[in-house]
This record gives structure tokens, C-alpha cells and sequence, in this order.
């Protein structure tokens, strides 16, 4: 087995530096973004960065990534300039958490603890720089965040003011999902397209939440013309692939079959 | 965008401490809890401790979270008092699982490489420390095990002895949730709330699952007056709300549509 | 509580030289069998190494394993002989999934940041250990990728060429599985054992999938006589522990309740 000529090892050493710096940039930003507390429960900042240095390394990166890059100094002006905002997002998200969840002891814990906080984070950043038109770097965090939490937030999504998503293992939130503010997830839930086809690249595949509503665990909601209206609750493992209007309450109609076994459950 | 100041800058640095410090207790106390394994697939001791230095490392993070901590010392004994304990119920865990799992071919092994033991092991810790009062750590350690595994145990459960977890990802097991003895559950089951609202942070939201109960994968049990009585089975995907009596055997009824497509399925 | 005595002691470090040496082999692996990326996102590669060098260090981990072992060249040689038609099923793999996902932008992509291409890579070599006999490292390398994505591939199961992950977080496949060409799966989908039984452990427990199947997120497909025949479709949370013709498509048949709110929905 040949083991790639010189160009190939090039690009790999290339590739490798884009991706681990992309990982220390992901851990710094999150640091900076937020006022109380540092992620080191799920990232490991190296240290603590100043906005001019923030600054200076994602230009380095963006260079790795297209040398020609003639917009460079707008992308990272416009990025910067966007980042108050997330971090006051941030503050409300940990604030609507810990309001809302009866394991919470205080937005402090919920910033330094909780893997959805952390998903919403990663995912307020990367969107930004989906925004700006920075090719892979959302992705790699987004996928960062998945690893370490199991939720897994396409970065093109667009999501609202006070988001709250509780434990979150499996999580799935399309790539071109709109969910409005103050809106809750559990575990499980997937927000996805009906089918796939590659051809449905451009098409809006994800459905639309609006404001206020609440979808427990394992709940499935599928395709881009599907609206759940507005202070809404969505029942645990339910599937739902049209629109319901605004104040529905959906419950899954689940049924089991019981047999009382006569001596030993085989 | 500022950057904060001196005094938030403190306790972003102090809060950094613990949680570093959190984070290489939880490695240690679990490489020196189990007799016969290193937790090394999944975490990382930087060294073998001894109990002394453990006892000393332990009221340093009880200092750093509360200075004017009272009772530091008896709550360090208290802690120690029960780890022989610890000690004991993780042999019988290890031993349960490599008894009743196919796929294992020896107590070591599970020790060594499964997940849903080092979920256990860290619930097992997390639980004496929550039990001894002492805040923040027990949800550090479990929030550990959770972003490693997928299985989210809340240090508050209380969990019999001989736990089996196959497999484990996105295993939900809440607050209040009470569990007996051998008892096995697989991917996916939830056991939680009914409903989820602030108020009810002091009451029972979680399901009892009496001795012997097998729950298999995809399973959601809810709410705290539901009971699960003993060497009962829960099916794949079943929903379950209410109280079943012992030696019941419940099956999810869910039914297909089938289309046998006349050429290419779409 | 005692500490355990010294035989326990030279026990704890070999194992712990073991799984140690067994990371960072999963790693500098992965980076050498793929030929276009490293796998910096999801793993971490100390160094790049020649084939000579991985042959070598193979060798001291079955060492590890068993210090009589009495073919260890013959394992090696037949595991490094196969490394190569690895190689060629990761780049269709990986090509198999940018034609496929229409978030996807190209190969390269996919191999960077995609946790499905990490789980198959992983697999596909602890499969070719598995097969060469090689005890406890096919199950670390598959544990390690179920850790950082939230997808069980036991190493036992057969998988053909062209596989396909989306999102992944929580698929299980089990010991037994048997996948044809060209299967895309998303997350959630457990390939399963209708009930477990340790003394199934030699039995064909878990399903076969045919070419050219899909299965969409969460569903569930039990039994070892189970086959779910060649181009069918089974669509999201549908439950399946029979057997289907080729071209066949499955639903699931779930329908909600829905009750309209007067005021807020409780």
C-alpha cells in the first residue's frame, strides 16, 4: 500500500492545521463569548484570547483556507461585529434555562454545565461565520459540539432569542430549519427533511417552529412546508409531517400491548 | 465588544480551577475505585493516587467552592466512609453485565471498554458526593460521563445494585427516578417527566423500576407515580404512563403501512 | 478500603499500556489507511507513520496481549495485507456520501468533518483486526468511535462497499448485522437482537440488509432472520421484525391526538 506522494502529504499537513487550529479558535471564541464563566467542562481553551488576537488568528486561518481570499479583512470585521450581539443571545439562552428547568440550580450552573448550553453556543458562533461565508470552519464546529454533546445544529439553521435544549443526546436540527424564540427541546428530537435527495440541496427541507413552543423527547417533525404554530406543545415521540396551527397541543397515540406472564417474563 | 473586568476575570480563573480540578478527580477516583481497571479508554487519570492524596485534593475543590465551608472535613469522611461500598457494588456491576451481555466475554473487558460501566462507575461516585451535599461536582462528573457515552444519569437517581446499560446512547435517567436491583435497560430509554415545569423541582417526576425489570431499547417510562413492578419487561419503543404490576410483559404496538413499489422505490 | 496489591498493580499498568498504545494506533491508523485527510477533527494522530513503523508497533500490543502468542507475524502480515482494500472502500465510502447528502460539499468534506465516515473508518479496520483474531483492540477502536460520535458498529458485523452515515447519534449494529452495497442509515437505527440471551452468543441475533436499502432515522429492525430485501425503503421510527421483499417501502402508521388550546396550552 503506497503511502500518497508529496503533493498529497502537502495538503494533509495543510488540512491538519486548518482543523487543529480551527479546534483552539472554536474553545477561545466560546471562552470569550460568554461574561461569567469559561467552557472548560467540554473544550480546553489554551488561554484566554483578547478580541486583536481572536482577530489576527482567524485571518490566519481564513488564509489557510483560500490564499486568494480578497475579502478577508470585511469577513472578519463583519464576524467581530455581530459577536456583542451573541453574547448578549447567550446570557438570555442561560437565563431561559435555568428559569425553565426544574434540575437547575442558576444561569452559572447552566453555563458551566449543561451540554445544551454549550450546542447553543457553538452554534450561535458558527452561524455567524456561516453567515459570513466562511467555508468548513462552521461545520468543524459544529461537528466539535456534536461529538462532545450528542446535538447535532447545522450551522445555516436559523434559531431565535432564549433557546432551551435539556440532556439533547440526538438532537438533529436541519440545515435549513427556522425556529423562533423562547421555543424548548429534549433528547431525540430530530427536525428534518421527509426524504433526501441531493437534489434538494437549494430547497427549504426543515420545518418552521414559532415562538413559544415546547417539543419533547423523541418527538420527529419532517419537511420544509411543515409550520408547528406558535405556543404549541409537541408531544413526546410524536411524528408529525404537516402544520398545525398556532396553541395545538399534539399527543402520540402510542398504545402497548400487556401480558401478565404466569410465572418468569421470557 | 469589552471583555469584562478584574472581578469577573477572578472568577472566570477561579471557576476554571474547579472544573480542571473536577475533571482529574473524577479520572482518579475512578481509576482507584475499581480493583481490577483503569478507566483509560475513556478517561484520562494523569497518575495512580493514593486514598490519602484524594482526601487532601477533595477539600481543595470543597475550599475553591465555598471558602467558608463549615464541615469540609466531615463531609471528606463521609465521602470516604462509603467508597468501599462504591468498591463493591461496581465488581457486582461489572460481573451482572459480562454475565447477561452475548457480545462480553469477561468481567475485565466490560471494565476496560464499556461505556455504559463507566456511566455506572461515575453515577455510582457522583451519587455519594450529591448524597454528602456537595454541589456543582456530582453534575461536573455526570456531565463527564454523559458527553463521553450519551447516557445522561442524574446524580440524584438512586440506582440498586447489578446495573446493566448495553450500548447506552442517549439513555435518560432523571432527578427522582428510583431503581432496584438487576435491573437491564438499553439505547434510547428514557426515564422522566411526564411534564416539565419549574414548580415542580421539589416533587417526584420520575418513574420507579422495581428489581429484575429488563426495559429494552427506545423505551419512555414517565412520571413519578409510575411503577414498574418487579421482573416485568419493557419492550422496544414502548410508551409507558402508568403503573404496570410485577411479572408484566408490555410490547409497543406499533404497525407498518407496506408498498411493494412496482419499479424503483422513491 | 484497601488499594489492592501488587500482582493488581502490574496488572492496572499492562492494561493501561495496552488501551494507551491501542489509542494512539486507532489514530496514526485512520491518518495512514485514509489518503486525503487526517482525522484531526474527531482523532489525534501524534505523529504520521510509515507501514514498517505500524507493522512494528503491532506487534508489541499483541505482545501486550498475549506474551505467547505464537503467530503474531502471520497476524500481522495478514492484517497489513488487507489494509489496502480498506483504503479503496473509505474513498468510495466517502465519495458514496457526498453524491448522497445534499449538505454535503465534496468528498473531501465529508472525510474532514463527518462523524459517519469516522464510525465506518473505524469500523472497517477493527472489522480486518477482528477477522486476523486479535482480542480487545477491534472493541477499544469501536468504543473509542462510539465515544466521540454516538455510533455502535460492533466489529463483527459484515458491511459492503458505499456505506452511509448521516448524523449517526445513536445507531446500533450489532455482532451479527450483514449490510450489502450501497445502504444509507441515519440516526437513531438500531440493527438489533429481538431479545438478548447470553446463551445466543454463537446465533445469528441480528438483521440482514440488502444493497441499495435506506433506512431512515429511528427506525428499528430486529431478529437474525430478518431481511429487509434489496432497494426497499424503510422510512423514519418504523419497527420491523420481519422479513421484506426487495422493493419494498414501510411507513410507520403513527397518528397523533391533536387538541386546540382555548387559551395557553398546559
Amino acid at each position: 500500500m503506497k503511502e500518497g506522494n508529496q503533493a498529497e502529504l502537502d495538503q494533509k499537513i495543510r488540512q491538519l492545521e486548518v482543523v487543529v487550529r480551527a479546534k483552539n479558535y472554536h474553545s477561545g471564541l466560546i471562552s470569550f463569548v460568554h461574561p461569567h464563566v469559561l467552557c472548560e467542562t467540554l473544550c480546553y481553551p489554551e488561554k484566554v484570547y483578547s478580541e486583536e488576537e481572536l482577530k489576527v488568528e482567524l485571518k490566519k486561518i481564513l488564509l489557510l483556507l483560500d490564499e486568494n481570499h480578497s475579502s478577508i479583512t470585511y469577513t472578519v470585521d463583519q464576524f467581530f461585529g455581530h459577536l456583542g450581539k451573541v453574547r448578549e443571545l447567550l446570557m438570555e439562552d442561560a437565563r431561559f434555562i435555568a428559569e425553565n428547568d426544574p434540575a437547575a440550580s442558576s444561569a452559572e450552573e447552566v453555563a458551566m454545565v449543561y451540554p445544551g448550553f454549550f450546542a447553543i453556543a457553538t452554534y450561535r458562533i458558527a452561524h455567524l461565520l456561516y453567515v459570513a461565508g466562511v467555508p468548513l470552519i462552521p461545520r468543524i464546529f459544529s461537528e466539535l459540539a456534536h461529538s462532545k454533546t450528542g446535538i447535532d445544529i447545522n450551522p445555516g439553521a436559523h434559531i431565535g432569542q432564549g433557546f432551551f435544549i435539556d440532556h439533547g443526546t440526538g438532537i438533529v436540527i436541519g440545515e435549513t430549519t427556522i425556529i423562533g424564540n423562547n421555543v424548548k427541546i429534549y433528547q431525540g428530537v430530530t427536525l428534518g427533511a421527509l426524504s433526501v435527495h441531493k437534489a434538494d440541496a437549494e430547497v427549504k427541507r426543515h420545518p418552521t417552529i414559532e415562538d413559544d413552543v415546547t417539543i419533547y423527547a423523541g418527538a420527529t417533525i419532517l419537511g420544509g412546508d411543515t409550520v408547528v404554530g406558535r405556543e404549541s406543545i409537541v408531544g413526546g415521540n410524536v411524528w408529525l409531517t404537516e402544520s398545525v396551527p398556532p396553541r395545538t397541543k399534539i399527543f402520540n397515540n402510542m398504545e402497548s400491548k400487556i401480558v401478565y406472564c404466569k410465572n418468569i417474563c421470557k
